[in-house]
């Protein structure tokens, strides 16, 4: 149950699919010189090694304690986070101008992915508080920002988003939770469900960040607004006042993350929890989608992180693993079980989901510093405009993606995969909320074909799937017969892609909507394959030039070949599942199922 | 969390595709009356819907309490076991000479699939027990079968079987357990794990089907014995007498089925426990193998019944959640979730997984019961020729189909499927184990191209295809467009299958093995879209006829399109896979990963 993290492969995606050279070399990253990155990312997972993953499965095992609205976390929770702040780890991807250290998106992606592969459940409390930093930064008063940021950047205090209510999940417009002014501020009252890392004894003070409709607010998602509500009310000097009229009601019995409290929070039983209003009024979900790229991003990296963990425990034992003879192999004794054909194939699945899945991960986190930082306007437009059709890909893919990794990982293991102490079923288990929360498989589909490819006519999309053909004429020209079998699979699904995506543009709204989450998996399909082909071309190159990694290279180019041959040929299913269209999917009555 | 057996859907499927009246009329079913079918269906689906399914839920959150060697199961569990076999459903499947029903296996498999729905955990014991008692009944001695089958046939004695050994998992040539003879008996010593129902405090005696080496046993499989060591030995009177040398050391803490006790056995730690052996010396993995059929049979019978229950909670859920605007239909105002297309995918793919499922399980058991009982020699040799061929397809597709299932139940609820206390989570966790125990996918698929394909050149599986091929041609002769949908695409299913197997047979063993899983996933759709289109054939002429049950087959008809072209298309996927072999699957070596 150890972690290392994967520094070789991480730092080859992020050169070669993340073009971190190029994000370097943008204004603004002049403190972070190229020769730090390995360092940082060297130390980080000796973090995530040493620290983190060894709680992860004791921490699931005892999860947290509620007693009268007061959580205690597992332990080695609580000194782990003081190590994680005080090492700078916690504020590091945040704004410098707060006390971060303002890191490129690219480098934080890598950094962060190590911290949800080691303790997903852990690693959640710093995502969640990071989300309310960059919203506060962003839409907070100047007061706000001053009196609550710096102890957020340093972890002392954590962060929280409380939208879900019982009766309003992935539907906003529904929300009941209400404020009331009162002089300068508002008082709040109102039940969120869901709420991660909403209570626990990590941290000296908790920043709740709340949907709630002021008096005078329009019905619907246009009549939400967005308050600052902290567990303890901080003085003007900073130390921390009174109890805040808010309390965690109960936590969750969930099937995974066990050791991040999911909390039921109540709001005024009261007079009514204080708050600040955040942003203008009735701009809370506005204010929320700000934050809405970097979220869907961080959990689709979750699904690569999670893939990442179960493959490193499904590799270790199946080289550790003694068992039965190998076919074709048989004068061996005392054979490990990766010697097995369908043990390999499984492992070969895993690894190639996993390396597409961070692929796409990282070009859109590269793409995002272009968008945020590039010299020119116009490079900076088009980066957008790609960041904004992708990371519902990205979040969707990834996390789907991990759904079938995490599963293989307990498949590899056998019956053993099934005994909890083993650890297998655990990276299933927490994979099992990354399609879910943070908007799910479904909720990204209809932002993909509806606000990203319906709204241009798909005039992105078709930029992507040109330069993808671009790139997969390109290979083939090479003489290299490995990169011509990858050059017709990407050439095929590219074909696919474009004929859906098509077909999709001509379908009504409900017809398109019941093909949507089809599409958005034949996109990723075709994404991880182009990305695996440009990873393939680059590890050709290095190759040729005489690397000292041949081994790993030559591995990446095998792996690119087996997402080509075994996982690419799905888009034309995919495909063919986008075309055929409504006539079965919506052709039932409510009261035939 | 109600069940409730879908008696039409078993009834139908067992008519049209498994072949009920057929099966009926066979010699030594004379008793089993076509008007007795529905009243035993209707009657164990309220013993399932009534005293099963509400325990399933809670067996899982308090699961077995281990003491000292002694296991107490769930509260309600020992009560509602009483009245199981009181009601007389334990013995039901077993054999009528040693006071079973001798019901048919087509009739017992709906029966099955209830308890498998309701109460997976609780079924187990019965499966397990009727595994032993008809290997008692076809090896051992006239005076064990007197003495024990009885009392197991009854229930009052539970079955085990006694395989797994800690360094022997599915490689059974690695056994250590020892039997040395003393007297008219032997005395047994080892440690096996994965025990189901092991130790329980349901009924009064435990009888231990155990596999160990005599002293003189050549190594390897050829070496393994078949021996009963029952927990108390029997007097010969039938009264209970000592307590045997055997104990149950510990039980595994589980991903799921946690109201089943998974015990690690320990035999001999005294003078050895006394054992009886079962069949022939050295014959012990061919006593075992007598019932490998009807043991994966039940497994796969597994995948459809957690499917089921998992597709009725999320119908369930779907129906009665109200949330969000329907795209399409925003006049509607609290709507439930069951408008969005998204759900409605959801719904119709868990459904027409199950379906598709439920029809090969049926067919599959039809034919057991043709090769077991059909008046004509040459119609059960090529009964049990088909059999041999689908047994491993259906406990690998339809286990692998409910992973599918039951984690888009969890979808289908969104957050609260993450909460333990929905129950969609418990299915996903009851389901994970089912592609593993009895033999993994892997090992499927290995028997399915070994032992069933490669050594009769594919004349079975040729059969087969003409079978399909011929069916798809009937149906598109008969002027139905939806009919001819179908016959499209099985058509194409087909052509995949033929192109995969000839394929397949062309190449290497450990090339045939690296593409085994992928060819099993091919012969599942493929064979569950023929049984679809029987299905919807079937359920036209029904409706041409003037059904009263008019909405019922026109649903099965959409859901047979639904197969046709969302799940269907997977089938030329599947074939590339098979097809482009082992190149990237072998393509590694074991340092590379």
């Amino acid at each position: 149950m150890t972690y290392a993290a994967p520094l070789r492969e991480m730092l080859f995606t992020m050169k070669e699919i993340g073009g971190l050279d190029a994000v370097l070399a943008q204004p603004g990253h002049e403190e972070v010189t190229p020769d730090l990155v390995e360092p940082i990312l060297e130390e980080a997972g000796k973090f995530a090694a040493e620290v983190l993953a060894p709680l992860n499965h004791p921490g699931d095992r005892q999860g947290n304690h509620w007693e009268a609205g007061v959580v205690t976390t597992a332990d080695g929770f609580k000194p782990a986070y003081a190590s994680f702040c005080e090492a700078g780890w916690h504020g590091m991807p945040a704004r410098r101008e707060f006390g971060g250290q303002g890191m490129p998106t690219l480098l934080s992606t890598a950094v962060l992915e190590m911290w949800k592969s080691s303790n997903m459940a852990f690693s959640l409390c710093q995502m969640l508080t990071l989300g309310a930093i960059e919203a506060i930064a962003t839409h907070g008063s100047a007061e706000l920002q001053q009196r609550y940021l710096p102890a957020m950047v340093e972890g002392r205090w954590t962060g929280t988003m409380n939208l879900t209510e019982p009766q309003a999940g992935s539907d906003l417009a529904a929300l009941r939770s209400k404020a009331v002014p009162e002089g300068n501020h508002y008082r709040i009252s109102g039940t969120k469900i869901f709420i991660t890392w909403g209570e626990h004894d990590m941290a000296e003070n908790i920043v709740h960040l709340v949907l709630a409709r002021l008096p005078d607010a329009p019905p619907g998602v246009k009549g939400i607004s967005l308050f600052l509500c902290p567990k303890f009310l901080v003085n003007a000097d900073g130390s921390l006042g009174e109890r805040n009229d808010l309390v965690c009601a109960s936590i969750e019995h969930k099937m995974g993350i066990r050791a991040s409290a999911t909390a039921v929070m109540s709001f005024g039983e009261g007079p009514g929890a204080i708050g600040w209003l955040v942003g203008e009024p009735h701009q809370g979900l506005a204010c929320m989608f700000t934050m809405m790229n970097h979220a869907r991003l961080n959990v689709g990296l979750e699904g690569v992180a999670i893939s990442e963990r179960a493959y490193q425990q499904a590799r270790s034992y199946a080289l550790d693993r003694v068992q039965g003879r190998t076919l074709g192999r048989e004068g061996e004794t005392n054979a490990t079980i990766v010697g097995h054909p369908d043990v390999r194939r499984m492992l070969m699945d895993m690894k190639a989901r996993c390396e597409a899945q961070r692929a796409i991960a990282y070009y859109a986190a590269g793409q995002m510093d272009r968008a945020h930082g590039h010299a020119d306007a116009e490079q900076r437009r088009s980066a957008q405009q790609l960041v904004d059709l992708l990371i519902p890909i990205v979040k969707g893919w990834c996390t789907e993606g991990a759904q079938l990794v995490t599963a293989t990982g307990v498949q590899v293991h056998g019956g053993m995969g099934f005994i909890e102490e083993t650890g297998a079923a655990q990276h299933q288990r927490d994979a099992r909320i990354t399609t879910i929360y943070e908007g799910t498989t479904g909720i990204q589909a209809n932002d993909l074909i509806g606000r990203k490819l319906a709204r241009d006519g798909g005039q992105v999309m078709g930029r992507l799937i040109a330069m993808m053909r671009a790139d997969a004429a390109a290979v083939a020209g090479q003489g290299d017969a490995l990169l011509q079998r990858l050059s017709v699979a990407l050439s095929g699904g590219v074909e696919a892609l474009e004929a859906a995506t098509n077909g999709l543009l001509a379908l009504g709204s409900r017809e398109a909507a019941a093909a949507a989450v089809p599409y958005l998996w034949l996109a990723g399909t075709v994404v991880g394959g182009w990305l695996m082909t440009r990873a393939a071309d680059a590890a050709s190159t290095q190759l040729a030039s005489g690397s000292a990694e041949g081994d790993f290279l030559a591995a990446k180019r095998v792996t690119a070949l087996h997402f080509a041959l075994h996982v690419l040929p799905q888009a034309a299913a995919l495909r063919d599942s986008v075309l055929h269209g409504a006539a079965s999917t919506l052709g039932l009555a409510a009261e035939q199922f």
